[in-house]
Parts: structure tokens; C-alpha cells; sequence
């Protein structure tokens, strides 16, 4: 399908799927189902990882809860270099470019990060938050 | 426990658990070992979030190139809206920081343009990459 025959709004625009008019051309309504179809499996698969994300913290707070109690600092380097070399591993298994792995991992370590200042702000103690478990 | 009876090595420094001698000190000993069982389980979601993302690389990409097959834009702002409305609406059902689920939206599209660069870097033709779908 040529560029000419769609209803492309330009290169940097937007394109509001939903709205696309297909009536009379198949294989634009084709692409149109196609597309709708992934976008279910892209928001379960979100669904998903929030669902994770969300126990992993209640994790971290566990770790960092039991850290305060044993006086350990929060940060143990020696199991953040297992992290990245297990992520890094475990991303080629599952045919996942290894730098974002490496990004996941630094996007749950700055999640720690954020929620330790919300807590600091809002006055309570933020105890000790556990940002490499 | 107090802080003098542990292994700390400051609050600001780094305490590698999995060497610290807890012999004849029951209560480190547990503390250690829940540790490890909670970091076993911070593993298996990280290996589960690895997966979910490989998948969701997949479906994106596909979304990208039918995209580019229909001549539709990269952006779609309606889809976008209705991603961020869906995702602080499911972060609440999951008693997840809605701020967290905001920030693994950001995180999936900085790596779908991390990819695009890349793509382009290597100098083959990076195509319609889908940064919203």
C-alpha cells in the first residue's frame, strides 16, 4: 500500500487508529485488526509486569526492613554485580538486548530511589529503603 | 538487635551478606536467611519481568512495521492516553505507586528509541520503529 493511499498524517504526526476509516479497502482494515489484536497482547503483558513490579517491591521493602534490623547497609555490591551478570545472561536466554536488561535493572534501582524521597518528603522515616537487595 | 552487635559497616557503605559469619548469632542467622529466600524471589520475578519484555519487543516491533505498511505515523496520542489512564488505573488494583507504573511506560518507550538509535547506528534502515503502539 502506497503512502498516497493511506491516511498517513505525516512522518513526526500522529496517527489515531482507532478512528481510521477502512471502509472499502481490505487490506487497510486487515492491518487495522492486526494491529488492535498486538495492542491486547501488549497491555496484558503490561498487566502483567505491573502485577510483578508491584510484589517485587513489597519484596525490597522486606529485605530493607530485615537490613535495618541487622544494622547490614543497604547497598551490597557484591549482589548488585550478580544482578547485572545474571540479567545479562538471563536477556540473551529469552532474546532480549542485554542493555535493556541493564536498563530494567536501573529503572527498579531509581523506583527505590523515588519512592525513599516521596517518603522523606511526606515526613515520615523512610527507614532503610533497600535499593539493591 | 542494635547497630553494635552487627556486621554494619555504615550506613553509607556497602555490606556483602552473603559473607557475613553468622555463627553464634541465632537472629543474624535468620535475618540472613530470609534474605536469601527473598532475594530468590526478587530473582524469579526479574526473570518473569525479562521474558514479559522480550514479548512485548515482539509485538511492537510488529506493531511498528504494520504501521509502516498502512503509511500511519509512529504516534498515536489516543492509544498513548488511553495507556497512561490504564496503567495508574491497574497500579491502584495491584497496590502499586501509580507514579511507578507511569515510570515503566516511560521505560518500555525510551527503549523502544534506544533501539531506533541503535537500528540507525548500524546502518540499516530503522524503519517505522513503534515507540507508542
Amino acid at each position: 500500500m502506497s503512502k498516497s493511499e493511506s491516511l498517513d498524517k505525516g512522518d513526526w504526526g500522529s496517527t489515531d487508529i482507532q478512528s481510521q476509516d477502512s471502509q472499502n479497502n481490505p487490506e487497510l482494515e486487515n492491518i487495522i485488526q492486526q494491529i488492535s489484536q498486538l495492542r491486547d497482547s501488549i497491555d496484558n503483558v503490561d498487566m502483567a509486569v505491573l502485577a510483578l513490579l508491584a510484589e517485587r517491591f513489597k519484596y525490597t521493602t522486606r529485605v530493607g526492613l530485615l537490613k535495618a534490623r541487622a544494622g547490614f547497609a543497604p547497598a551490597d555490591y557484591h549482589r548488585e554485580d550478580y544482578q547485572i551478570q545474571r540479567l545479562q545472561r538471563l536477556s540473551k536466554d529469552v532474546g532480549l538486548d542485554p542493555e535493556i536488561a541493564e536498563m530494567y535493572r536501573e529503572f527498579v534501582v531509581a523506583e527505590a530511589k523515588k519512592r525513599h524521597k516521596r517518603i522523606k518528603e511526606s515526613g515520615e522515616d523512610p527507614g532503610v529503603l533497600d535499593i539493591f537487595s
